[in-house]
């Protein structure tokens, strides 16, 4: 097998749409029927029902806990929410404009330097767990210290939804505030083979380790074609303002030919089960006008779409509740892709160990294009 | 397209061998002859005569550089061999155990989060020259550190083996160092879509930045199944010490069921060019006794590996000779793969540059194998 194909024999697959690249356990898109199943669970039995840490005991061990290994596996999680001294030093000297996703990026990448020995190298559960915990303890330094404050470490008694905005905002959180953002943990936690969750096991397969694996794949999120561009849901609702205004403004928009944010998708042919929910939690979130404005604006936004090109149907995707929900919550629009990070960290590690398990290495071909005899002149020649 | 394939109507191709996930101008393999091209050079034609940044030039632009080129090329170059501060500083608090490739990994992880203006997506030359650039003096500065000195800045008017040596060691290097590790370094800089440059080129496609796209390039690198174990090659050969006892140790430990280091690759069906040339520069910059030391295991290991597998032709690979050439240089064996990665380093931003120039989001499927339908029992019932 040759490195890369000169000549056009080998199966081509233009961005590998529909070639299956891995097996997997873990996760299941339904795009016909817009149903999303984590280890056999429909999310809407999870949603609400369990707790993020319950979710990420089923993804990574295989199985909802019992309530006696939940309690082991807060306790596991509840030590890793603080940081080492290394990892918020290395945040402090990042202006105030840095991206927080470079931030978390090398952050993680931090962790898996500071301590070798743990993380060297066979993936395993107590990585995973060590650092899926730390995503919100490092991105919630990081918004502190570009603030000018102090980073807040962790409590151990608090859980993950609880503690990200503990951490964030140096107080505790209403369960108004944390409920929803837990849900939104959940729905976001896994989602097949993504393009971050592909790099974390293409990176896994070479027999990497896990840090590795998960710096690569916050790499690949930060995409605009992967982790998309939530805040500029906001800002699309932050300019039309009030309930009034959503009529003119979107058919306004429409006639210039503007992209609505937050509606349609490449998988779903139906509505994306994870936008339904979140419905549901950015109204407990929202006040009643910011949820009013979301909803007349779906709607409308809906109708018009429908009207307009009645042949290409479109759904309201998990942006356009997700910006309603994250900023309900208090966080600002350039934290919503890195708290995606927070909820994907747990179905990137479930990826790697799952890779780990039962690896072989990912290595596709390239069919060169190039030239392939050139004649070499010296540089006074050229 | 559904995300994952349920049914198992999709093309399936484990670890996608022989599916062409990418078009390259930029290098190729012909694995059954033993050649192996830069932008239609053999490399033949490149090694000794060119230099490694006549060689990064070719690959990022295109073309060998005229000497007006090139002259500003080096200049650019010149400029980014100094480290920001916050670099430096996120690598003092590593403990002198930590891995060289999670230093690098984590260093250049911080350079585009120090500066969100030049490394904020879109990916362009300039940083493609900024961040390999700073390959070898981020691994300088680590080394260093962790023997309790001083990082060196670089010097503009040394190139980029001269400036590795020196800001590694603190004293300008001797010819006889620098220019085996030169070729070296021209020799590793690009190989098709391998798995670390895959990577890149998955992270690429999400329209993601160059920064990130190299970071996770580092973490496949670190994989034993790609970067290989270099180090292990030198702890033969020391182990072995001396020209006299390789017939007993070779016989012995092919008695025993051990397998060599050095021998056999999975592409190349004839011996790697890379070697060839590799083997020439050991001779230079080696001591002859150590030279005569792996002249001699490697012909007698071949003659062995022949007599008792006459069916399974193996050849020395790349390691063997680059063991030989970067110990005779001066770096130690951690340092072998991470001084990999500061070749290679110039074929990942090629290939970054190439995937942003045409992009098409790389995105396989996975074939689901899970439950689907389990019920769910709240927490007091499990």
């Amino acid at each position: 097998m040759p490195e890369s194909a000169h000549t056009t024999d080998l199966p081509k697959a233009n961005g590998l749409e529909g070639v299956v690249a891995a097996q997997t356990e873990l996760s299941h898109v339904f795009g016909e029927e817009g149903k999303l199943v984590y280890r056999g669970y429909d999310i809407h039995k999870l949603a609400g029902k369990a707790s993020f840490e319950e979710v990420a005991h089923l993804l990574w061990i295989g199985r909802l806990p019992n309530q006696r290994e939940l309690d082991d596996f807060n306790q596991k999680l509840g030590k890793n929410r603080t940081l080492p001294a290394g990892v918020i030093d290395a945040l402090r000297p990042l202006p105030s404009d840095a991206l927080p996703l470079d931030a978390l990026r090398t952050g993680v990448s931090m962790l898996g330097a500071l301590e070798p020995d743990r993380f060297t190298f066979e993936p395993d559960l107590d990585q995973a767990i060590s650092v899926a915990a730390r995503f919100p303890a490092i991105l919630a330094a990081f918004s502190r210290l570009r603030e000018g404050k102090e980073p807040v470490q962790g409590r151990a008694e608090l859980n993950t939804a609880q503690n990200y905005l503990y951490q964030m905002h140096g107080e505790a959180p209403e369960e108004k505030h944390w409920k929803p953002l837990e849900s939104y943990l959940i729905l976001l936690a896994d989602h097949g083979l993504n393009a971050s969750t592909f790099t974390a096991r293409v990176i896994a397969s070479t027999t990497s380790d896990l840090v590795s694996a998960i710096t690569g794949a916050i790499g690949a999120l930060k995409g605009p074609l992967h982790g998309g561009a939530p805040a500029l849901v906001l800002d699309m609702l932050t300019e039309i303002g009030s309930a009034d205004n959503v009529e003119p403004w979107i058919t306004n928009a429409l006639d210039s030919g503007e992209r609505l944010m937050g509606f349609g998708h490449r998988v779903y042919k139906a509505e994306d089960p994870r936008a339904e929910i979140l419905r549901g939690m950015a109204e407990t979130a929202s006040t009643p006008e910011f949820f009013a404005l979301s909803q007349k604006t779906e709607d409308f936004a809906l109708a018009e779409l429908a009207r307009r090109k009645p042949d290409n149907k479109l759904y309201t995707n998990v942006e356009f509740y997700s910006a309603a929900v994250l900023s309900a919550v208090g966080l600002p629009g350039d934290m919503f892709t890195p708290t995606f990070a927070v909820s994907r960290s747990v179905g990137w590690s479930a990826h790697v160990l799952e890779q780990a398990s039962n690896n072989r290495l990912i290595r596709p071909a390239s069919e060169f294009v190039g030239a392939t005899d050139r004649k070499f002149a010296p540089i006074e020649e050229r």
